[in-house]
């Protein structure tokens, strides 16, 4: 991780948080994002109309860490398998802590059989932070699902 | 935007360009492009085989501005979502004016019901240029769809 | 290419990996491994036991150019399509020649009629080193697909 906010560390920080999730590191997904943080899951007509319901909703890294929890203890059978490929982000200007940017992204689920399947697509609207000294973290990430299809009882984060 | 044509500004370009297109300000989408430019979508095949024609041609921003002018007039209707994944830029050597650079895309198509497929996919043969003093710009956009199956009626760009 | 393993230098890789791939230059793309190098598919399930079965193998550069070969021969049919979509690399740590990186990729198949279906999905375990003086080179890469449907009879290289 790099101590400025360019579009080369959004990169690297996205495509670290992307292999976090895909490779069931969720422990360290949540190491991503600042103490006080947002985390929300919406779809692109909610997010247009300004509404706030989320499918999913976070404002610590504790509670994302209690979800990741949950995740650990529910999940006792053996869960499907998804791969996040992560675009290009657009840094989108400075915020008072930050940077806001947006980047696409594309989820593919693979079922226990094999079969594979597009499972969401959409972008991340992100506030980006330097904490404490030296590191890149998301104080903000507000996950814009086009669909309003996707599966709400998704057990992995976006 | 950079003045310098490298991988980091192609990439830029291209992050910014699928969000002008993904996020409807395809009046923003035009300015990317120099006042004459060469903008077409064609079909691999076509391409391999020499062939110029063209399922959406135009050689002017002016004239790329007329098209998102219609598609505002014409499309009165709830629009369908697009999601463009862009991949990296591979630079392929210097032009009289610029950079020749290539770049896979996949375009999702996300209907109003919800349902999510793969629109297209392919590859964008970009001249990029140095607009003014230090604007980057397309100079020429050719999109090479993959499958000739591509919906010809395509309401919005690729 | 550059002499410097880092995240721009293993993208740049990346993306002209794929092109060599997609538009069907695979002499170009053995030529991205080292003369000594390692090149296996195998699958998550595979690899997470720590399987060495492996879909595709080869141990050399020569090995590599061999089975290109005998596709040129084989292959008189008219082959369908495939078009690469590299993530982001993630650098993973100095080994003691070079650097390991992780990259997740999906790759989409066009059939000839024109039909769009995701082929695989996965990531590349890379060793990257500094072949010679100065090029940046694949020592090993172990192609991890997520599915474990993906087609054996693979005609190209992932």
């Amino acid at each position: 991780m790099s101590a400025v906010i360019d579009t080369a560390s959004a990169l690297a920080l996205n495509a670290y948080c992307a292999r976090c999730i895909d490779n069931d590191e969720l422990e360290a997904w949540t190491q991503l994002f600042t103490e006080q943080c947002e985390y929300r899951v919406t779809t692109a007509d909610n997010h247009a109309q300004g509404m706030e319901a989320s499918l999913i909703y976070a404002d610590s890294r504790a509670m994302l860490n209690d979800r990741v929890l949950s995740l650990r203890t529910a999940n006792v059978y053996e869960k499907q398998r998804y791969r996040h490929l992560v675009g290009l982000p657009v840094l989108l200007g400075e915020t008072q802590r930050g940077q806001h940017s947006e980047t696409p992204f594309l989820v593919v689920r693979v079922m226990r059989g094999g079969e594979t399947m597009i499972f969401a697509t959409g972008r991340y609207l992100d506030e980006l932070v330097i904490d404490g000294t030296d590191t890149l973290r998301l104080a903000s990430r507000v996950v814009v699902c086009d669909s309003h299809n996707t599966d709400t009882l998704l057990a992995i984060p976006l």
